[in-house]
């Protein structure tokens, strides 16, 4: 079967305050395509994982946290290319808005 | 080696007026992520891919135009997953401002 899909990033369900709702878009080979909508998040859980993560900020704003305390802001259009065992995490995200993101993670190795 | 690395859609190549540039932003395990930048173009190439893509406009705005000539209109946050085999174009991009795509080729099979 081969024909097209289609959706909107704007079309998920809405997360809690302070919480994320995460949605799988596509997936093949062992690369998977995710939405992510965050609001108002505070200090997420720290990710520490065996394979490569891209993730761009399409809407809103958001912050990202690593192992080192380094923060980095991120604002619609920005990405972040994250290796495999890059201890991460979101600092916050902003509070007056959703925040979407696109996720990618590819294939370990 | 597992520093993030950062960038941002909005900083890539300008393309001419009707044509595109792409840049290789994340590869691994036969999947890749490219972000695409289209100026004024109208009756793109076609592609059949032997892979799955997905596509992600975030930016502007665009036509796909598939074999049955359907053709579906985009705005930014709209996705469109493009299966193997699945014939496209680009039918227009926005004519007034850069129409910015991230596109993830998923491993075959």
């Amino acid at each position: 079967m081969n024909a097209p899909r289609f959706g909107s990033l704007h079309e998920g369900t809405a997360p809690e305050q302070g919480a994320e709702s995460f949605m799988e878009l596509a997936r093949a080979g062992g690369a998977r395509v995710e939405s992510i909508a965050s609001r108002a998040v505070t200090n997420g859980a720290w990710y520490e994982q065996a394979w490569t993560e891209f993730v761009l900020l399409v809407a809103g704003g958001a912050a990202l946290e690593f192992a080192d305390s380094t923060i980095r802001e991120l604002k619609p259009g920005d990405w972040a290319l994250l290796p495999a065992q890059c201890r991460h995490r979101v600092a916050w995200t902003d509070t007056a808005c959703e925040t979407l993101w696109l996720a990618v993670h590819l294939p370990p190795g």
